[in-house]
């Protein structure tokens, strides 16, 4: 009997680059503003519109593209230009048009366990973008199954754990955020590898976790050896 | 053994009336930008700028916001002021927080169904919105299964009615768009019921059809008594 049949992988910042696209955006957003406002207090601001704003949003591009028009116009009483907005518009569009670039060692990793385990993927964010990253990433054939959440919270994962055929015990969760792919995955019953990313966005920011489940890789190439230290 | 087993709807402009909202806030741009341009321009602009962003940013409000700003700076070549465009996005915002309203005829058409049934809800949009509207409905627990798409194309019925565990011939799509809903269906290898809501996006437009697996009912109501009829 193994202890793990099922690895589910996040996307973002787990197995593809993302936080840094966001964070590239918005450095060209204090760039743009910068007769305006200075950058501490824009990235003040931005955090509250994004935070006011998710209930309506959700995740994804869009929604960043929209908050950040939000915050130019309120740092700038309006004074923001139609041409710069036409900036950001842009900005947003080169994130949606940008290349899937996979996270050292993903390819390897998730090749080696696709003989020995069955890979499902468990993303979070914008359906259309997701799909498409998803397509473009070339790792798409290796999961046996894909499911693209709006939250990824406790019921979520109990669906989409529940779905599989198989104890959720044996389930095993691999993502960069404490937050959204950690706790919430051991609380549905789970097991849970944290992967750190080298940024994590301030709304997923948590708390460092002591949990008999979970164990934290610097790197996910070391995921396949943590896998067979678990086989008895 | 009977001709239909699963009866799966539609939610945008079947279930609940939506394009309104989308007409009602064009109508509201047109009044917005009246200094600039006339109203058939801008009709005829914003759908070039929605056709042209559709592979970018899928289907929903946000992008559709995000095609009207776009439209707006190039319509005024940049002399929309901050004000308007933040107009614009409050008008977004208003799209999204709207109530869900069921179209005439739904509750009490689902309620009749659902015990002689297995009822599923296949929409297409934004996956976040979606989900919002379908909770917002209280339609949620008549549906055994809810899959939110980001595009209705023959290849995603075969996936959702294959996972049913029912030969594909005995689930009825009903739904409002000819080109979303029937054809893709028909394609599928299921049945399909077509009706129309009075107002259709541009972009959904498709020819009238004639197939012997689709007929054409004025209201949803009628369609309890025409899955009594095919019963034999």
């Amino acid at each position: 009997m193994r202890a793990v049949e099922v690895v589910a992988f996040d996307g973002d910042d787990t197995l593809w680059h993302h936080e840094h696209l966001y964070q590239d955006t918005q450095a060209a957003l204090r760039e743009l503003l910068v007769r305006h406002v200075e950058g501490p207090v824009l990235d003040a601001h931005l955090l509250d519109v994004e935070r006011r704003n998710l209930s309506l949003f959700g995740y994804g591009v869009k929604g960043f593209v929209l908050s950040m028009i939000e915050t130019a116009l309120e740092l700038t009483n309006g004074e923001v230009t139609g041409g710069e907005i036409g900036q950001i518009i842009e900005r947003g569009k080169s994130m949606l048009r940008h290349p899937v670039e996979l996270i050292d060692g993903v390819a390897d990793t998730v090749q080696q366990l696709v003989d020995d385990y069955r890979l499902v993927l468990v993303t979070k964010g914008d359906l259309f973008d997701q799909e498409g990253k998803i397509a473009r990433s070339g790792l798409a054939e290796l999961f046996e199954h894909v499911e693209i959440l709006s939250e990824k919270d406790v019921a979520a994962y109990r669906r989409v754990f529940s779905a599989l055929d198989v104890p959720i015990s044996k389930v095993m969760m691999v993502g960069n955020s404490v937050r959204s792919d950690v706790l919430p995955a051991l609380d549905a019953g789970a097991q849970a590898v944290h992967v750190p990313y080298r940024v994590t966005w301030d709304l997923e920011h948590a708390e460092p976790l002591d949990h008999h489940r979970v164990v934290r890789l610097e790197r996910i190439a070391e995921l396949p050896g943590y896998l067979d230290s678990l086989i008895p």
